[in-house]
């Protein structure tokens, strides 16, 4: 399957479903193949696009690849709004407040909805056919969501990696650095100690203006660091360290980055020193091979860019937003239970941060109110899978809410795995994992032809 | 309980919950009566304002307080944004499309989610309550969505007469009509086929300047009719029975205007004559003296107003505006099933007149994918209750979805008669709804309790 495309499509949404003074329409990008498609009712699997380039996700959501013939599934890959080619104003989708107005996750699942309820009015045999929300991460909650707001359009959703508790008040904000910490401490002897102890070297080096220059050359940085940059630098190391954790991945693999396979064990055997007997110099030497794993896994990477840390292909400017507004996650860290430096979470500083940027103001407790917190027991036919090594765990659902909706965990498996292609060398949890999603998806599909039964 | 009355109350809410462009706050309206409550969790029978004077609707909703003292229950009514006190914009709320965009049903659903949330936080005692909502006609759908779209937030609801299938392609749109005419035909001899009899009677004798200002006289109208007022004349007699049919209560009562009881049945008397035996003036004689019926029981009315048809408490231009944007409820007649003149439904005429009015266009196919249409069978603990007399019951819910989506029925029940209080007149039909109705309120708040206990 992994040489098959899907085909692009195009359908106009109002880009405000929510009012009606806005009353433009936008163009929606989304991919379809229908190759395995059973025309007579066969499912629909509709994967809730997430903050980027559709493609991407498509090409890094293989599950879907492997599962269609069995299901005689059509696939469906719908493109969020504000992202990749599915700007609401085109190039001044993001020029201002005003713009940016329409980006949200109610509006985005609204998209959905309509698109869903479009193909099958329109698509010959796609009436009857049952419609199965998939997405992973951001777009895993999206999935939930679908399905907790719009049943009528989603028989079932598969939320991978979703961490729709990661909000104010439903998990312990330090849980996520926690899991972090943990995947390197397991990885290789003394991983998460030498990390622990860089942040401290790296004050010490760059006390003076040597100092900052041997840093600069020892990561080759394609910018030299300033004094004013350190805070800066500490932030791009501890978001490479997460990076890895998302997409510690069991084969070599390209998501975020290119990387071997396990990659913070491959990141490890750089920082396997006893701590106590290196100096700062060695310390933040072996730091910097092990960056270089993520950054220049190909070898082909000249300076490391502290601007950035992961693929283009994600939308950064737009998910800021998000969680500026409605995606407020709070996370923290205090140095002891994890490897990093102590850092509380600071809303108000976070607060004006997004008054500064954008103009707005998150709302903390308003995704709560909106998609039911803790309390979702209500709901029916969702699988969360979570993976035990994915930082993101620390918001999921990892424990069954009820007979239908249901956790599953992957105990060696980083940020949706389960959503990716078989691999040779896929742990026999996520195989396994794999196995009873599609039983749950067989279930649901099962169920909602008997409710078509006339009477 | 009649003569207690709730304190008033004020919270904020934000304009645009949908949005971060719009950071503005509104005062919105709400009472409350906790004489009954049960402080330590007892729960909260929660009104779901529709478009009106919260206090009318608390005063015409007496079986919340007829229940309270056996709930242990808190009462809380809570105004529609835009009606009654509780303006966004203060007087300038309906000055154009703009100030309107923030009335929405999803809106006001998003106000009463954050207002019940915000109880639950900060009245002491309440942190526990399980919360039911209850509504009736429009605010028995907002009770039903509610529960459909926050489930966290309320553990039921009560949606009485709640036309949740009259929107386009869920119910035939003679239905309403039909059932308004039923309810005049069982009513007394020939009293259907009088008033079908009586459009062409008006043509016949407003054919002439005399017959016109005879007409305006027998009706004892306040303002002359003219020649181009004859469709304004016969749309606000057609909503005169329309509304009896809606009020026809067993007893005397004021909902829309002070009736006597059973109010067709007195009506009728006036039109129980052999058609084939009358003039034209005599059946219109008739029919005026019908009119007076609904227009003037209290003998207080000096003239007949045809530009209005119904109390002054409920929000015209504000529904006019939801009708025009989500709430597109289409109705027709064929003149054969019913004693109406025949008229299709029209929408796109329908769509220029909101455009001439409001300068929106309503979206048709809105609410069956937001609310979820004719499949509804996923959502749990909703009472839809509707009256065998009620033209709504058109687009009610008529038969048990589930085991805890259900359906009563009242024969002889007219329009949210189980809301009312207790009458010695009540038919038995409505006393055992209402006995169901509490006994689904405690099965669901036993549910709620047991779903707290820890582990």
């Amino acid at each position: 399957a992994r040489g098959r495309r899907p085909n692009k499509r195009i359908t106009k949404h109002r880009i405000d479903h929510f009012g009606f003074l806005e009353d433009g329409t936008f163009k929606q990008r989304y991919l379809v193949n229908n190759e395995h498609w059973d025309q007579k009712g066969g499912p629909i699997l509709f994967y809730t696009g997430n903050e980027g380039d559709i493609t991407w996700f498509c090409n890094n959501t293989g599950f879907m690849w492997d599962v269609a013939e069995d299901l005689g599934a059509m696939l469906v890959f719908a493109e969020h709004r504000y992202y990749g080619e599915s700007l609401p104003f085109g190039q001044d989708s993001y020029s201002d407040t005003k713009h940016l107005n329409y980006l949200t996750s109610e509006q985005a699942l609204a998209d959905f909805s309509v698109l869903i309820r479009e193909l099958k009015r329109k698509v010959l045999g796609a009436q009857e056919s049952p419609v199965i929300a998939i997405g992973g991460s951001y777009g895993g909650m999206l999935s939930a969501w679908l399905r907790m707001k719009y049943p009528n359009v989603v028989v079932g959703a598969l939320a991978a990696s979703a961490p729709i508790w990661q909000f104010p008040d439903m998990v312990p904000c330090g849980d996520f650095y926690k899991i972090v910490t943990q995947d390197f401490a397991r990885s290789g002897l003394n991983c998460d100690s030498n990390i622990r102890r860089s942040w401290k070297a790296i004050d010490n080096i760059t006390a003076t203006d040597d100092g900052l220059q041997w840093l600069s050359g020892e990561f080759s940085l394609c910018s030299p660091l300033k004094k004013t940059d350190l805070d800066d630098f500490k932030a791009w190391l501890q978001e490479t360290w997460v990076n890895l954790a998302m997409v510690d991945y069991p084969y070599e693999a390209n998501f975020l980055q290119p990387l071997p396979r396990w990659p913070i064990q491959v990141v490890c055997k750089h920082l396997n020193f006893d701590p106590s007997s290196v100096s700062d110099y060695q310390l933040l030497g072996g730091i910097s091979e092990a960056a270089r794993v993520y950054y220049n896994y190909t070898g082909n990477c000249p300076c490391l860019n502290t601007s950035s840390t992961a693929t283009g292909n994600l939308g950064f400017i737009g998910w800021y937003y998000q969680a500026c507004t409605e995606m407020v996650m709070p996370l923290c860290t205090d140095g002891v239970q994890d490897m990093f430096e102590p850092q509380d979470w600071n809303f108000q500083a976070f607060s004006d941060e997004c008054n500064s940027l954008f103009g707005v103001r998150p709302r903390a407790d308003w995704a709560a109110t909106v998609y039911g917190g803790l309390d979702i027991a209500s709901h029916s036919n969702i699988i969360f899978s979570n993976g035990g090594l994915d930082p993101w765990s620390s918001g999921g659902v990892t424990r069954n809410i009820s007979d239908s909706v249901v956790a599953i965990v992957i105990p060696d498996g980083a940020h949706h795995l389960d959503l990716r292609y078989n691999n040779e060398y896929d742990p026999h949890t996520v195989l396994s994992a794999r196995i009873q999603e599609v039983e749950y998806f067989k279930l649901w599909i099962t169920q909602a032809r008997k409710l078509q039964i006339p009477g």
